[in-house]
């Protein structure tokens, strides 16, 4: 079948191959083979944020018919949501929603369901029962298709989406203003937090959203949080601290360049303090083994320092960092 | 079960979640409902790099056992390389390499396959063998597991890594340095082309491929190029024009801010000229329906554009466009 010819040419590139391949398997390479403390810090933020991940293989898929998935539910969580044959068809392979034609009848069915099981206090989260009411849609861009109370959102497993700012002071070093959540938090309290920091409303544009946070967590006027510009997003899923759902969280990252002779001040109780940190002091705190930063603010100012070239690819875990950055 | 106090509650709260339901549902979104023929146009870009997504769901993983995956095969790929069961085992969830317990065994048998299947001039892609050796890893961190020929690396999938330079001139507006590749490139002649861009051979730092490209390919003074940024990265799977494989590349994005009376000119040949052009002609460029991008660069520039703030998380397909950039 091969010619001759083909084959004594077959054997010559054989034998290059084999030299190079020698020669390659025995050189040391280039890049560092131990990873720094740094990266390995930083993988730790990244690790920690996604710690939902694994998790959510065994999650199963909410789904509405006709419409999509809406959300991911724990073992645990749909074996309680099965107790409710008439809203939840709950299968080997997916949870499905079937009470309801319209938005409104689903979310009255579904709100049933979790009320009666905030009232069996069987489900830690629902405790925290906030009174506010989030919207769940199957893509950023969709219409909403289920109005549920915002402490059940992990239960269920739905989208959240926010916005960060990055409150970024231009100089060598560069720095990074860095707030300290009020002790009263019910969530991370006391933790280290962006300048500014949200969840979106139903309805609420993005750019609306930080214009409003930055004036109510941090006082900064109208004029200068215009100038917020848009950096891209990072994703991820966490699991919910009573390991009864996932916190799936997109959330859309902002630079917003602050005078150096402007400081911001908590105007909404939130915050406890701000500090100028230079970027060289956030990595090393990053990179410490600390619980000092809430993890998704970790998240999103790696994000940042990848954009701005302070992690290079020679760096050993890198490709691996900026991919978990969006899981 | 539920106690009549907790019933009344939970149905007052239904009532509630009922109103402001219907009320969420009439309202009109607040992000665009129609997707601006800009991120229609990007999104289109995006696609066209990632053509082979869908594919590569039907490729199966090419192991070497111990090691891990090193690529992935098209089926009509895999039934080639089961002609040769004394170094592939294909079955059907994989293709293994089972010839040579080291990388230039492993390579040299290989070798002999890629070959023969060259004499034999049934995989259009090995008549462009290059005779240039690619490293195949199972992760960009890892040792070289195996080594083959440039031109056969679609054909089993593994993953090609480079760097990509945005070469930026600040100013309102900004701009950015196009290239337009070369007639006689073997590949996309003619296309736009970034400034500065090169494949990462093995044990190659990123930012030595920069500064050698940079001097290569735009007579960029070592100077200059040693001040590119690394911003992070993109990846995509693009099914190769034969159909006979899958070309899965990672690129690492740099920004150079290159001085206003700085012009890069071509000494390779590669290169047949290299214009300036404004952002917002460049976002005219790869929002129209053309051909004339390399996909991988309207990839990275997309990225360049995201990070900028050129496009926003209200602009409807942010969400989408951001997600397709690392796939």
């Amino acid at each position: 079948r091969m010619p001759g010819v083909s084959r004594s040419r077959g054997r010559r590139v054989a034998r290059v191959i084999l030299c190079v391949a020698v020669v390659l398997s025995w050189w040391t390479p280039a890049r560092s083979a131990v990873m720094s403390p740094l990266m390995a810090g930083l993988l730790r933020r990244v690790r920690t944020c996604g710690d939902g991940l694994e998790l959510e293989k065994k999650a199963l898929p909410m789904l509405v018919p006709g419409i999509g998935e809406l959300g991911r539910v724990l073992p645990r969580a749909a074996s309680q949501l099965s107790r409710f044959p008439d809203v939840f068809s709950v299968g080997p392979r997916s949870v499905e929603i079937i009470a309801g034609a319209t938005v409104s009848e689903r979310s009255e069915a579904v709100g049933g369901v979790l009320n009666q099981l905030r009232g069996e206090g069987c489900v830690p989260m629902l405790q925290g029962w906030r009174n506010e009411l989030w919207p769940v849609k199957a893509s950023f861009d969709g219409p909403v298709e289920l109005v549920i109370e915002r402490a059940a959102g992990p239960l269920l497993g739905v989208r959240g989406f926010g916005c960060h700012v990055n409150g970024v002071v231009e100089g060598k070093p560069e720095k990074l203003w860095v707030g300290r959540r009020a002790a009263t938090k019910p969530t991370y309290p006391r933790k280290l937090d962006h300048v500014v920091a949200g969840g979106l409303a139903h309805g609420e544009k993005a750019r609306e959203n930080v214009i409003k946070e930055c004036a109510e967590e941090a006082s900064i006027p109208r004029e200068l949080a215009v100038l917020a510009r848009s950096a891209g997003l990072v994703s991820y899923t966490q699991m919910d601290e009573s390991e009864w759902g996932l916190k799936r969280d997109l959330l859309f990252c902002y630079d917003l360049q602050l005078p150096p002779n402007f400081v911001p001040t908590a105007s909404d109780g939130e915050v406890e303090s701000f500090c100028l940190w230079t970027v060289p002091e956030v990595l090393d705190s990053l990179a410490a083994d600390n619980d000092d930063w809430k993890p998704n603010v970790a998240l999103v100012i790696i994000d940042l320092l990848v954009r701005r070239g302070y992690l290079e690819p020679d760096d050993r875990g890198y490709v691996e960092l900026v991919q978990s950055l969006r899981q």
